[in-house]
Formats: structure tokens, sequence, C-alpha cells
């Protein structure tokens, strides 16, 4: 048995390089906690050379994973080699051979989680992945012990930077979306293909793997109802304002006793006073409502090289101390249930639309009358000056079904008086007592 | 070995209480995390009659604390007695015969962590108590874990719930002290005697146990600086806002490489954009700076009978857990340095203080040149209209050392210009990025 903890690092860009760095600089205080000293002894990564020049002569380099995968002195493998694969080939083998896994990575989490956590268990080995979601935030592990004992209503997480930096922008300085994609984009907050930021789809993938903890159930990315802030203009963001809201992309996973669960990822519009509301620029937070607990909140940097660092190391001394102890496979996985989905139909929450409608006499009856027919109560409406000729009016509904809501927007867009429905936002009143 | 975890309970009453209904409410869904059902078998209160009728046949209940620490068949005693007598004792008894201890009591924790702690080691026995600070939120165990690859910097903390409401309604109503007081003594959030609370001793009894798992070194309640919110008036709450800042009563634990660290629970001034500004009521909220995640925060409920209970049951999980897998003393006591305090006068922060002065020419300067001549230089100055007869001035100064303010403060109360020095007020402008 060696007399430190043995860990290969697969991967050493932003973030490997991150964890070679912390664990070197905390290395004393890291080994008093953990009871033995925790040493990388070999990198992974295509260009070898280039990393020794970085990191120096204290690792062996190699541009060949199974140097490490096949290591038997290794005893934790962390992969931070990001995308799907091969990624999610060296997590299986490394599993299979009776290794710990470290990973930050989403992708495979997200779509393979359960089966990797099989041989995981089959092996007593420790998968590990706190920095998956939400960068340095302690959120996985809090969810599978601090709060354990609770059952989860709902989580509302602003799990994405990128659009969290840019709606925070356009409410602060007035700027509209295109602007500031190009400042996240210069700033290099949003990659050149934003596609998957302010499509919401990597908000998707961190909430696949929080609703699988928070509900114990498989939650698969089709579940999800993804919709991104690309049709956010600022007028909304000013008309949300002017009713009290902040505008944030949430993942959204509820429980609902009678219809299941829903997953969603989209724009919404949330009360100033909310906490999540006054979360800006890149800081992600996720807001758990359970039984138990109530209302907690938990802040922090979402991405970015030392505080992903900080869940990686944090998650390998985990490893480290279920080591010493000879319980690897201490947390096994928590998807013990099958819960049914929530039919998207029956999802309720109150809507914010934007129309632009024919300045007649007339025109807002018509809109009402539209709304009533389908059982859709009105809370807020707003109409104002006009916009090229045109009245703009707004509404907030009250809670209404995504059925009832689909089909008033149907008839609204067929009306004579209804020129154009230009946004449709989803209203949460949050939980908060 | 009994095919359950078979838990002794010490305290039944609002938290005991709680922690009975959650353990019975979600029973299946913890057995299913931890691999084997947990039971509540012996409840020890003063009263088991009274205890039967509330909670049942399923337990049995005693008045002899000793049929819970003596009985073999227990594997986890949860003390919920509160005070420091007899809940040392019987911690000290259970460890000492080889039980794990769950306990949510900030008393014996803070004053004898770390010899119990010495106990729980040579027994390889766990020692939980993530329901000591702030209630429901996951703190310690984060600190512990997933935080645990870094270096604090610093952790400020809004963790006792009365002041906090106090202090919220004294802003959003404009309502003086003593009438806020009154109002949360009504709502029952006050004690009749509310010294511990508005003084600020139950925060820094909170604010050792924090510190010392930030800073892995002991630290005594003797070692903070504590200061109330009692002299807080609404003037102030309202100059503050004036500045652009929120009052809030602060535990503040901070680490400086040359002089050591500091431990202080103060009336603080906040800027309204730093996320701890919006955490309102009875929230709690801990907000953490290190070398690796840089800026966190963790919020939530800090009392009440289900918070309390969620992290009293999220500990029993964890032990629960480490027994499955016969490991208990996994984590050990986290203070194994030494660490200086840093010595009161080289504290530095900017100030805010409020005065009354003679209404003449010249007085200002004379204010003015009394700073200087302690270096202290003056960031803010607003002189309003007069308070009977007298005008009223507020400054904010830059960063100044203890000694230097104290000086200034000594020099100014004897400036024939200045009548009164009303209020000193620490300003902390957060290290939010």
């Amino acid at each position: 048995m060696q007399d430190f903890i043995n860990v290969g690092l697969l991967g050493a860009g932003t973030v490997g390089g991150g964890v070679i760095q912390v664990l070197e600089r905390n290395a004393e205080d890291i080994a008093h906690k953990v009871g033995k000293p925790i040493k990388i002894t070999k990198v992974f990564g295509r260009h070898p050379e280039a990393l020794r020049k970085k990191y120096g002569e204290a690792y062996e380099y190699t541009a060949n994973a199974d140097d490490i995968l096949q290591d038997p002195a290794i005893d934790i493998v962390v992969e931070l080699l990001g995308r799907e694969h091969p990624a999610k080939e060296v997590i299986t083998t490394a599993l299979s051979l009776g290794k710990n896994v470290v990973t930050a990575n989403k992708d495979v989490i997200a779509k393979y989680g359960k089966a990797l956590f099989d041989i995981a268990e089959e092996k007593q080995c420790d998968l590990m992945f706190e920095a998956a979601v939400a960068g340095g935030i302690p959120i996985i592990q809090p969810l599978k012990t601090s709060l354990a004992a609770n059952k989860v209503h709902s989580l509302m997480g602003i799990v994405n930077g990128t659009t969290n930096y840019m709606l925070t922008k356009m409410s602060q300085e007035r700027l509209d979306y295109n602007e500031v994609l190009a400042d996240a984009q210069a700033k290099g907050y949003a990659e050149s293909d934003p596609t998957a930021d302010v499509g919401g789809l990597d908000a998707a993938r961190k909430l696949v793997i929080l609703a699988s903890i928070a509900f114990n159930t498989p939650v698969a990315l089709k579940d999800v109802q993804v919709e991104g802030i690309e049709k956010i203009s600022l007028r909304d963001i000013e008309y949300a304002e002017e009713l009290g809201y902040a505008i944030k992309l949430l993942a959204i996973a509820k429980t609902d006793p009678e219809h299941g669960i829903s997953v969603s990822v989209h724009p919404t519009m949330l009360p100033k006073s909310h906490p999540l509301a006054g979360v800006s620029d890149v800081y992600n937070a996720i807001f758990v409502t359970a039984d138990a607990v109530g209302d907690t909140m938990f802040m922090g940097l979402g991405a970015g090289r030392y505080p992903t660092a900080s869940a990686v190391c944090g998650d390998i001394m985990d490893v480290a101390r279920n080591m010493q102890h000879h319980e690897n496979g201490r947390i096994r996985c928590t998807c013990y249930k099958e819960k049914q989905l929530c039919p998207l139909e029956n999802v309720l929450t109150p809507c914010y639309i934007r129309m632009h409608v024919k300045d007649k006499s007339g025109a807002l009856a018509a809109i009402a009358a539209a709304f009533g027919a389908q059982n859709v109560s009105l809370r807020n409406v707003i109409q104002k000056a006009k916009v090229n000729d045109e009245a703009e009016v707004v509404v907030i509904t009250h809670t209404v079904s995504e059925a009832n809501l689909q089909m008033a927007l149907q008839v609204l867009q067929v009306l004579p008086v209804v020129s154009d429905v230009c946004t449709v936002i989803r209203v949460e009143d949050g939980s908060l007592e």
C-alpha cells in the first residue's frame, strides 16, 4: 500500500491545470484533512512535452490514456477531457478496473450516469461529479448528504453563467440581445457558436443531473422542455422591471404528487425580492425547496479554472477519505425510483405575453375575450403607446395550464386585431414564504 | 447486528419532535438512501407520559438518560437537550461508550468541541453537529468536504435570525429598535430576555464553530470581539441606505497572512449589491471566500423545528452510512493547527461614525482635522439639518486600523464642537469581484 493517494489526471487544460495547482498549493492542509498526501503521478494530454514545460518534472506525462487506466498503482482517475467521447469510455474502463473516478463531465453524467453507477456499485468504487453542475458550488453533495432526509418539492437553478451574464447586462445597461451576446463573446464568456448556452441545452444537461438526485429517479435530456433566451428583448426586460420582476434563465424541476415530475429550462420572470433575482453576472445559484428544510439557496461561480478545480479537488479528497477507511462506494446512485413525468399540458404557471395589436377600439376587449374563452384569466394588463402605428399590449395571466395557454396563443395568433405575438415568458412567484 | 440503525433521542421538544416526524414521514426514502431503515427506539424527556401521548406507542420513553446511554443496542445518540449541562456530560458519556453522536448544541460544540472530538477519535465514533450552526443550511459539511481543498480567506455570516428579522423590519417599515424588539418578542422570534440574540453572543458561539473549521485552528469564545445591535437606530439605517448600504449583524472571521486570524460579531454596513445584504427576515446565510472557489454563499432558515430537524436527520443518515461500512470517525476534528490571533489594534475596516456637533462654522474642519491627525482619511461626509439645535454629521472613513480608529474617537469625544458620538459601525465592502 502506497503512503500517498495516487491520482491519474486525464485532461490538463483549464480545469486540469487548476487541479494541479490547487493540489500543489494546498498539499499540506489537504494531507492533514485526508490523513495521507494526495499526489498526481501521471497526466494525460495530447501534447505531453507542452505539458511538461508548463507543469514541470514532478509528473509523468503521456499521450496514451491506458498508461493511467492500466496502471495498478493509480487509485483515483480524474477525467477532465470534456465532451462525451472518449470521456465515457475512459470512465467506464477506469471503473471496470476498480478505480475510483472523479469527473467534471456533465454530458457523460447526464447521459450515462445510471449505467456508470451500476459499474461503480458492482466494483465498490466511488464515482463523484460535484464539478459537473454549477462549478465550485457545493450542491451535488449537499443534496446527497446534508439535505438527504428531505423530500424535495422543487429546485430552480441559474446554472449557466453565460446567459446570466447576458441577461444581467441587458437589464443593467439597457442593451439589446445581440449587443450583449457580442460582448459576452468578446469577453470569452460565450463561444463563437453560443447555441448550447443561449439555447438552454447546457442548462438542461445540468438539470438532468440535479433532478435525478433531487427526485431519486432517472431523468433524460429528452424529458426536459428546453427554451433559450434568444427571443428575450430589452423591451421584455423593461416590462418585467415595471411589473417588479427580473428575467432569468432558470432550470426548473418540480414534483406534483398528482401528475408527477416536470423538468424545464426557460426564461423566467422572478419577483425582484426572490433570492435568485439578485444573482447577477456569471454567478450561478440553485434554490431548493424541500419538506423539512424549507427554502435554501447555494450561490457561487459556476465555471472557471479554480472554482471548478475546487469541486474536483473536494471530490478527490472525499474519495481519499473513503479509501482510508476502505469504504469506497459509500454513496450509491440515488436513482432508486421510477417516477412518472408530468404531461406537459398539465404544467401550471402564470405567463407573461407581449403582443402587437392594431390600435383600434375593441382590440383589448377582443384579446381579453380570447383568453377568457380558454379559461385564462389575466392578472396584469399594460397597453403602451404606439410602436410603428400599432399598440403594444402586455399581459400576465393567472396560473394557467400549458394546454390552455397554447390554445389561447393559437386563438390570439389568428385574431384579426393581433398582428404579432412577440414573446411568451413563464412567471415563477417562487416558494419563499 | 440489528437490521436497522438504532437511534436514541435525548430531548423531544421543538427540534426533537421535528426529528421524530421527519424520520417517520420520509422513512422509506431514508432507508433507500442509507441502505438500512433508521429507527428511533428510545426517547428521553422529563415527562415520558406527556411524550407518549404526543408521539404514540412506537417509541419507548424514559426520564433516565442512562436508559439510552447504557443501552448496548443503540447505535446513535441524538442530543437535543440544549444548553451546556447536562448535554456535555451526555455527549461525553455516549462517545466514551463508543456510540456515535449527533447534536444541535452550539454551546457545547463551541466550548468543548476539541475535547469531545478527541474522545470520538479515540473511540472511532462520529460526532456531527450540522444543526449547531445556521439550522437547516448545509455549511459544516460543505466546509469539511466539498470546499476542503480551499484555503479560506474569510467567512461572513448572518447567523442569528432574530436580529436579522429586527434589522429587516427596521429598514422596511422605518421602525425604531424598541418597536421591532417588542414585535419580535410578540412573534416568538426573540426571548423575553433577548440579550443573547441582540447582544451578539448567540452569533459569536456559532462563529467560534465556523472559524475553527474554516481555519483549522481552535477558536475560543473569548477570542471573539462581540458587539450587538442595541445601539443601532433608525437614523443609522436611513443614513446607510442613503449611502447605498444595508446594516446587518455579521459574524466575521478573517485571516491575515501577516497578523493572523480575527473573529468578530458586530453590526456591519454592507453594500446593497452584496448578496448578504439581500438576505432578509429570519433567513440566515454564510458567505465564504476562499482561494479556489472564490465567493460562495449558503442561504436558508437558521432555526425552527423542521429546518433544524433537516440538518439533524442529514447527520444521522451520514453516520448510518458510515456504520454500513464500519467506518465511523471518517471525518476527524479539523483543528490540526494553532494559528495566532490578529491583535485587535491591527484589524482593518472602513468605519461609519454618526455624531452630533455644535452647529457653528469650523466645526466640520475641526472634526476633519481630528481624524487627519490620526491618519484617518474620510471617504464620505454628510452634514444634515439641525437635530434639536445641533448638526448631525455622518462620516465614512477609508480603511483604518482599530488602533487609529479608537484614538480618533477619543479625540472626537473631547473635541469642544462634538457634543456626542452616537454610533460607530464597521463597513465591509465585501470581496465579491
